[in-house]
């Protein structure tokens, strides 16, 4: 049962699974760094259609033209979250250190993305990536609906050097019963603006990107993508809607996927034609579940390329190093 | 010159350093993952005695027995922060927003730990190891007297997975106008417990520790090792003084450093012994040098092995995944 532990000093939250140590690896033996790969034959695809049988039953499904299975999503075999983790055992050492540890409590989910073994996205038709992103919704809608949860972390590793253990193209969801901190703390942020402002700050930064031209992607069909201010690493890119809209689930509803579908396909082809080889995450910041105003939200698409490993200062420090800045980075998007 | 780009929205720093793009990396071509490497013959190796004109001029060097440099500090070739950082230049497009553009102001330097073309720290003696970690505190007492910084972080990036890009054992250290967020957020709660206790919460936690025994590695000659409750990858272990020490430089002016490098020696071998191809960071977290009261601060080293990459969920909600309790991790560092 996978334990959560938080350490109110360091502000740590470590999610200890040793059930998670089982894990198939695909890229445990002859890896190379950052790329796509074409797995280890040593390991069963247990995402490929006829294996269906290796994973837990699937509780959502979306038809492909043939009638067949086109996307899947599946309870995570070796979940970092349980339904069940309600028995608190806080460890009484750490008690007056205010550490606490207890059952992880959330659902893990993995979205198979193709029947096929597709190693990476921009493979996708756009009319498939726009099932994959239906799927994320209808889960994501599906958990804030379950009532239990306050928060849902739609996220895909592609690449083994982005966290991936298996090439076949999935992304994976996480509910949990509190927003975490990071996410907490940008939506005090934003907040603050609305409450100054009146307006989302999204919205303005969305203008401002606009006016301002240089980071800008692609922009079209409600759908903007650009590099950010302070983008991480070379080729961040995010994609928002033009118009307001607080949740991913939100937008889904109203017909906007096959147009999200379209600039997402897009960009990934583009930040592909830069890093043939480069693993990404991207993940989506929806709004949280429990958060009533509805103008400090708007949700975004981060794809985040893993160029060079996170280092020292990044993790002791939180200050990131990215040798090419944005406006570089999204005139040769542009331009690819 | 490298550009400081904070974003209040996000809470991101990002330092956009296209400088770096041209540092040589031996990791570059043929990498393994996560181990230690052989280096690249195309790239000669700066670090290493007889190469010293490929560096700037040192500004530190300790003498080995044989009376030449057995230690070398010299600014980085590529550095991430300058000193003359001074011009703000706020893109205008991003105020409303709060997002602000400067001059990266900061030192940054690399101590070349050894002569000779050494690939991992075990390799070093006891008594190298003693000159390495006075080197470190020299430095950071020597950025603390300039009295323009308010923060000195020393870290080391060993192996590609852990950021490096120079096989050649070296560390780095940057000095900084402010002290990190993470660092700022943990004082702030130090100083909480403080309030509350009347006591160090460091001191508290060592206590602890060494009353729970399991996490605990090795424990003599002032120092404590073990495995943090909240251990982010399988064998994270810290290194703090077992008395109360607020600052890593007063440590070493009080002559404990040949007692350190015992232990720190003593953790490495264990560490590489479990992970003989691991990547790893360390550093240290030493009082801010703006804060006067000294129970709020206990510095201490930590060494953060690079099992696996931080995927979606550890950069997109600060979640980590542990497959491997810090119990465990010490019962086996223990027998190692």
């Amino acid at each position: 049962m996978p334990e959560l532990r938080t350490d109110w000093l360091t502000g740590r939250s470590v999610i200890v699974a040793e059930n998670r140590a089982q894990r198939p690896n695909e890229f445990a033996i002859g890896p190379a760094s950052g790329g796509v790969h074409t797995g280890n034959s040593a390991v069963t695809c247990p995402f490929c259609a006829g294996n269906e049988h290796l994973t837990p039953p699937s509780v959502y499904e979306q038809s492909g033209g043939d009638g067949r299975w086109q996307i899947r999503v599946v309870p995570n075999k070796y979940p970092a979250l349980a339904h069940d983790g309600t028995s608190a055992s806080t460890t009484v050492c750490q008690r007056s250190l205010w550490a606490d540890s207890s059952g992880a409590t959330g659902a893990h989910e993995v979205i198979v993305e193709s029947p096929n073994h597709v190693d990476r996205m921009s493979a996708l038709s756009v009319e498939e990536l726009r099932k994959v992103l239906e799927a994320y919704a209808a889960r994501l809608s599906h958990w804030q609906q379950h009532g239990r949860f306050k928060y849902g972390l739609l996220f895909k590793n592609q690449g083994a050097a982005a966290g991936a253990s298996l090439v076949h193209v999935h992304s994976q969801l996480v509910a949990l019963t509190e927003a975490p901190p990071p996410v907490q703390r940008e939506q005090i942020r934003a907040q603050t603006a609305v409450h100054k402002s009146g307006r989302c700050p999204y919205c303005q930064l969305i203008d401002l990107e606009r006016s301002a031209g240089e980071r800008v992607v692609i922009e079209g069909n409600g759908f903007i993508a650009f590099c950010p201010f302070a983008s991480l690493q070379p080729f961040e890119a995010w994609v928002m809607p033009s118009d307001h809209r607080a949740a991913f689930e939100q937008s889904a509803g109203e017909g906007t996927m096959p147009a999200l579908a379209g600039v997402l396909q897009a960009v990934v082809r583009k930040v592909e034609s830069q890093l043939p080889t480069a693993a990404y995450n991207w993940w989506i910041r929806t709004a949280p579940w429990h958060v009533n105003d509805d103008r400090s939200s708007h949700w975004r698409l981060e794809l985040l390329p893993r160029v060079s490993p996170l280092a020292g200062l990044e993790l002791a420090a939180g200050v990131h190093i990215n040798p090419l800045s944005p406006e570089e980075a999204a005139r040769r998007l542009r331009e690819a």
